[in-house]
C-alpha cells in the first residue's frame, strides 16, 4: 500500500489523513525511559541499538505513519568538534559561541559517513524495520546558528540578531556553512534509506518577516535546492511562523509546518497552492481530559475540510508531560475520522 | 501644548510620532539599580517615594511622550494575599497555584485604597511631578490566571490550558474575577491621576484565534467595557499575537499594541479603521550597532507611513541587557523623523 504520509506531502490521492508527532520518540514514553539512562541525549544517539530502537518505540506504541530519526538538531555541529552539548533539563549548550569571523575556521564542512556514521547505521537499521517511511531531518541555518550565536536555548535571540544586524556579512557565512551542514546531512539521511525530511527552523519565528527574507530564507533555500535532487519530499517548520508561512515555502519544501497559533484555513491562503500543510494540534491541549482534545482534534481535521495536502501533526514537540495514552487515541481518531477529498 | 501621545491613542491631529518603552522603568537603568535593592520587585512597589521616582526616572532620561507606572501586573492579586510574588531572575511564583473551585474563594474583590493605596499614592506623586501623561496598567484575566494557575513562568502554559478546555465555567470565574479585579484596579489609577491604561495580555499570544475569542476575549472585553466609562484611551497588548490582533481590537481598546513578527502595514488591516496600533521595534534589534539600530527605527517609521493612530514603542518590552544610550537615539530619532499626515 501506498504511503498516506508521502502521498499528502505531495497533495496526491490516499484514503486517510496521516499523522505523526513531532517528538514522538522520546520523554514521554515509558519504554523511552526504560532504556535511556541519565546523560546527555548525545549519548543515546552515538549507539546505533539504541537510537533505533527508540525511533521505533512510538511507531509500535502509536501506529503513527511516519517514524523520525532519532537524532538531534546539534549533532552535525557537535560531530565537527564546535564544542556542543545537550544539556538535560536545559538544551543544547556550547562551551565557547560564536562570536567572530575567526569562529569560522572552527566549522569545516561535515563528512557525513566519517562524522557520523552512527547517524546513518541507525537509518540504515530502523528502515530495514519498518512499514512506514522514516523521516531524516537537519536543524535550518538561522536556528543552529542561534544556538552557536547564544551559547544556549535564549527566549531573545538577542546576540543572534545583533550579530545578524551589526555584521551581516559573517552572519550570512555562517548560515551558507550551516545549510551545506544541513543538506549535506540530509543527503546523507536519505541515501542511508530516509524516504523524507525536515528542516527544523524551530526558532525563525523570532524574526520579522522583513529579517527573514534577507538574512535567513536565502540560507534555507539553499538547504532545499540542494535536498530536491533527492527525489523525496521536504517539510519546512517552526512555531510562530505565522507572518512567515509564505516565505517558508517561498525555500522550497513540499510541506510546511503550521503551529497552532495559525489555524490551518488561515495558512493555506499564505503558501502557494500545492505546498502541503502539516499541524497543528496545541501539545498543550493534549493535557486536557479525552473528550476536549477529541473536540480540538475534530477542529483541526474540520478546518482542513478534507484538503489532501494535510499531515495531521501537533503544533510543536510532544511535552514530557504529555500522557502518550492521549496521543495513542489521538492517532486512532485521526485515522477513523480524517477523510481525504480527492485532489 | 497636547499630548502627541493622547492623540495619537485616538487618532487624532499631531505633529511628532509619540514614543514610550515598555519596561522603561527598570534594570536596564543605572539610576534604577541604584535605588534598587536585592529583594523583589514588589517591595520597591510598596514604597511610593521609590515607586515613584522609579517612574520618573526614564522620563528624565529618555524624553519619552508618557511615563508608565512601576509597578506588576501581579500586585493586585498579591495585595489580596494569594500568595505571589515576584522571584528575581524568575518572575511571579505562586505559593500555592490555582487549581480547584475552592480556589476561587481566595479571589476577593480588590478594594483599590485600601489594599493598593500605595500604588495610588505612586500614582499621585508622579502626576504632579509630570509634564507627559501616566499609563496606569493591570494584568489581562488570561496572563495573569497563567500565573496563578502555573504557579511560575512557563513556556507551554499547559495546566492553564488543560484547564480552560477542560473546565471551562470554573477557568470563565476564575478570568471573571481577574477581569474586575484589573478594572477595580484600573479605575482606582485613572481616579488618580492616570491619563491613560495599557492592559497587558502579554501571554494571550499562546492560543489559537478559536480559544483567545471563546475563553479570554468575553472577559478581556468586560475590563475595557468597564474602563470605557473613565474616558482615557486603552492600550490592550501581547506578544505572538500576529493572529488575534482582530480579536483584540474587538476586545474595545483604543489603541492594539503589535510585536514586531506582524508589520504595522500588515496589523493595520487586522484591527477596524480608527484603532491606533503600539509598536514595534524588535527590542533585541537595540543590541546591534546604531547604524543597524537606526534602519530598523526608519523601518518602523516607513511601514507606518505616517498614520495618525500610530504610538512608537518595542513590540516587547526593554530587556536588562539594553544599552540606555541606544534607547536615548531611538527616541531622539522618532521625534526628529517620525513625520504625522493629516488624519
Amino acid at each position: 500500500m501506498p504511503s498516506p504520509f508521502l502521498a499528502a506531502a505531495r497533495g496526491e490521492p490516499h484514503d486517510t489523513v496521516p499523522v505523526w508527532f513531532m517528538r514522538q520518540a522520546g520523554r514521554s514514553l515509558p519504554e523511552y525511559r526504560a532504556i535511556r539512562g541519565e546523560g546527555s541525549i548525545l549519548d543515546a544517539i552515538h549507539q546505533p541499538e539504541v537510537a533505533a530502537e527508540i525511533t521505533l518505540q512510538p511507531v509500535r506504541r502509536y501506529g503513527v505513519d511516519a517514524a523520525i530519526l532519532f537524532s538531534d538538531i546539534v549533532v552535525p555541529v557537535a560531530a565537527i568538534g564546535f564544542g556542543v552539548d545537550v544539556a538535560p533539563g536545559t538544551g543544547p549548550v556550547v562551551e565557547t559561541p560564536f562570536s567572530s569571523a575567526a569562529d569560522l575556521d572552527r566549522l569545516r564542512p561535515l563528512e557525513p559517513e566519517a562524522d557520523t556514521g552512527y547517524v546513518l547505521d541507525t537509518v540504515r537499521a530502523v528502515v530495514g524495520e519498518l512499514d512506514v517511511p522514516l523521516i531524516g531531518f537537519a536543524g535550518a541555518p538561522f536556528t543552529v546558528a542561534s544556538y552557536l550565536i547564544e551559547g544556549r536555548p535564549s527566549r531573545t535571540y538577542g546576540k543572534t540578531k545583533a550579530l545578524m544586524l551589526g555584521d551581516p556579512v559573517l552572519f550570512g557565512e555562517l548560515l551558507d556553512r550551516l545549510a551545506h551542514m544541513a543538506a549535506d546531512s540530509i543527503t546523507s539521511q536519505v541515501q542511508a534509506g530516509a524516504s523524507a525530511f525536515q528542516l527544523f527552523d524551530s526558532w525563525a519565528g523570532a524574526l520579522s518577516p522583513a529579517h527573514y527574507e534577507r538574512f535567513v530564507l536565502p540560507h534555507s533555500r539553499t538547504v532545499f535546492e540542494r535536498c530536491g535532487e533527492l527525489g523525496v519530499p521536504g517539510i519546512h517548520f517552526g512555531v510562530n511562523t505565522g507572518e512567515l508561512l509564505g516565505s517558508m515555502a517561498a525555500a522550497g519544501p513540499d510541506v510546511v509546518g503550521v503551529d497552532w497559533r495559525t489555524p490551518l484555513s488561515m495558512a493555506r491562503g499564505r503558501v502557494p497552492e500545492g505546498i502541503a500543510l502539516q499541524g497543528n494540534l496545541d501539545p498543550a491541549a493534549c493535557l486536557a481530559p479525552w473528550p476536549a482534545v477529541e473536540a480540538e482534534v475534530r477542529a483541526v481535521l474540520a478546518d482542513n475540510a478534507g484538503h489532501p495536502g494535510h499531515i495531521f501533526n501537533l503544533g510543536h514537540g510532544v511535552t514530557p508531560d504529555l500522557d502518550p495514552g492521549v496521543l495513542e487515541q489521538v492517532v486512532d481518531l485521526v485515522h477513523a475520522e480524517g477523510e481525504v477529498r480527492s485532489p
